[in-house]
């Protein structure tokens, strides 16, 4: 497995392309479709917010019987709380689509990011989609990964090879999001493209897979956005023989999927807003894998522990409360705490630890948290942020 | 019932002290002892989290019999994650008040905020207790007040007087607090007094009752200390007829309690770390109040709502998403919601309000969201801030 060039047309067989709607800003991308020459399977991964916004609601219809040619995003409006309204706007975009690459409209997903609950500009988007649809190269990758972004700084593609049963095999991605954070500015949005071809079956088990140990690991302020979505489309352009669920093959595609997912997780981290500081929480020692995850999560969304890492104060003590107020049954006198590899509470025991050599180390942008549980066996990793001021700025001051 | 001076010396047969021990710092009260002259009756409300401090731990067991003499409180240094010294320093403090004023060490309750996992001090807290037990009278509320603040920027008192079966009949409190939020420089503490004369079981009914409409209602940043405690002591001083439960006089006295716990939990929220606006949340039409809760809670310790009130932002669409996670499985068709008597959103459709009346309405100090769910009838309102650059600096450059 390696790193190759380009993202989403990495894979062969793939197009896309983005355009300037003028959605919210005026001279911006905001606009992409990603085309697969040929009928590919294709997996999807959504909020679990209980609002949806509309094309939350019409993808999850279409990716059900697991066929897709194309996937249509749009950013400066997420289409959400916007009604009837919104879902006939998300099958227009569906619709319009199909009717220029000539697939059936089920075989269309959509995707939105934006400001929430402000009535969709669906004109805008239906005429500018035909220029687009014949405006659609292998090198439409950046310019599409551009049109997602919103409070994001930096574009977010990834691509990698691997060979399965001797062919090579290729998976891009690209990705939107400033954290796992609820509507206005950000949502967590990511489109993988493959070659591969492969069962539907093994490829969603793939997906859910990856995502769990990759965007679900992630948090930057515990808001969870009503239009998250991920997508996958597989083309079977690779020619390599069908991966089937429970192979050998199919153990190699998900661990390929699953490091592009976690190169896409970890850039939104990196890029999360105002984050000056790139955490890596691991939980052991937990019941069960669940438990783990909440305590990591308990921790990670602790503003105490955020603002703490922000002003590189080894604070554990708020790292030892989040993780008692967690939910999880933990035990004071079985806790282990280690922060960049300093011992600093053993088995509920304060420990004789190098205090300013630990101040020096909070200094550094990577920092990681080892909290054990003594509990059991399981463990997960999280990935979060800081919390600083630049984080209230862009939240306060960037006013819808 | 009407508001008195004075707080918890206010009550017949009460009184108080503080001392400057210099446990933290070295010229500020920060060692208190609350002393009822005769036996009371007593009941206690102790923080959920698993971490739970030595003092928690002690006046737990301590208020288990119902009666009680005395209150002795430290700030500077929590007692938390302390293991068996700590336990054995809080019962030393309980000891060395029984033997200043000759009652039995299960009779005093002890209570302590500040850092969390240091140290604890317990000799300058003995060496200081004697002159300070020789020194108590009906004048040392404040000082008292003022011994239990960390981040506080105000001492937070009250006191009322209320007839019952023609007796008159006080309440006084003290509280501390900058929000309910976690160890080194913040817990939640109250201290209540009263001469009412009443059965232990009507007065930890009355007691429970009162926190979770008042105490349990507040948030400023979600985070649960360990050593959030609240305690009353009531000495039987008016003279009333006893107070049993399930009486009207019960009744009468439940609803002055709640009023004196109303206003300190609201004391604690205006003082809340960084707070710019005064937020007031509530949730109607919910299934349960506890939905209602759980409701409420998402939307106060979200950080997007929070900073988009700081913003002086009308941001529905971040106060709706927030509603979306909180786990009640809610249905935006149903949502409605009104915020500083805009209605912005009515049963799942955004109405056609005067933005810019609402935005000059943001820039007020006290904020009013009601969120109708549109699921039955059950309502509970919640009280928090906004989150601000104070905020942020508080917690990230005061460090430990």
């Amino acid at each position: 497995m390696k790193y190759i060039n380009g993202s989403i047309t990495a894979p062969l067989g793939f197009k896309a392309g983005a355009t300037k709607c003028g959605i919210k800003y005026s001279n911006r991308y905001d606009l992409a479709v990603i085309v697969s020459d040929v009928p590919a399977s294709c997996a999807g991964v959504f909020t679990r917010n209980r609002i949806k916004a509309a094309p939350v609601l019409v993808s999850r219809e279409h990716v059900r019987d697991g066929n897709a040619r194309a996937i249509i995003v749009n950013s400066g409006n997420a289409n959400a709380c916007t009604g009837e309204n919104g879902i006939e706007a998300a099958m227009a975009m569906a619709g319009e689509t199909a009717r220029l690459i000539k697939c059936d409209p089920a075989e269309v997903l959509v995707a939105s990011t934006g400001v929430i609950g402000h009535v969709f500009p669906i004109e805008k988007i239906l005429n500018c989609l035909p220029a687009l649809g014949s405006n659609l190269s292998v090198k439409g990758n950046h310019q599409s990964a551009e049109a997602i972004m919103t409070t994001d700084t930096v574009p977010k593609e990834t691509a990698i090879e691997t060979e399965i049963d001797g062919a090579v095999v290729r998976i891009g991605a690209i990705a939107k999001g400033s954290g796992m954070i609820c509507p206005d500015m950000a949502t967590m949005l990511c489109f993988i493209t493959t070659d591969a071809d492969i069962e539907t079956s093994a490829l969603k088990k793939a997906l859910r897979q990856a995502v769990e140990t990759s965007f679900n690991c992630i948090t930057v302020d515990g808001d969870m956005s009503s239009n998250d979505t991920v997508l996958i489309l597989a083309n079977g352009k690779a020619r390599n023989s069908k991966i089937r669920s429970r192979t050998k093959a199919s153990e190699i595609f998900a661990e390929a999927l699953r490091t592009v997912c976690l190169k896409m997780a970890m850039s939104i981290v990196k890029d999360g807003e105002g984050a000056t500081k790139f955490i890596t929480i691991k939980i052991n020692g937990a019941a069960g894998k669940g438990e783990a995850r909440q305590v990591g999560l308990a921790i990670a969304n602790s503003p105490l522990v955020k603002t703490a890492f922000f002003g590189e104060d080894p604070n554990w003590g708020r790292i030892i409360c989040a993780a008692g107020y967690s939910g999880v049954p933990i035990e004071e006198a079985n806790i282990t705490i280690v922060l960049n590899d300093s011992v600093i509470f053993e088995h509920g025991r304060i420990n004789d630890f190098d205090e300013r050599e630990l101040r020096k180390k909070m200094a550094q942008k990577n920092i990681t948290l080892e909290v054990d549980l003594g509990m059991g066996k399981a463990e997960k990793t999280i990935y979060t942020t800081d919390m600083s001021y630049e984080y209230i700025k862009i939240n306060a001051e960037y006013t819808t």
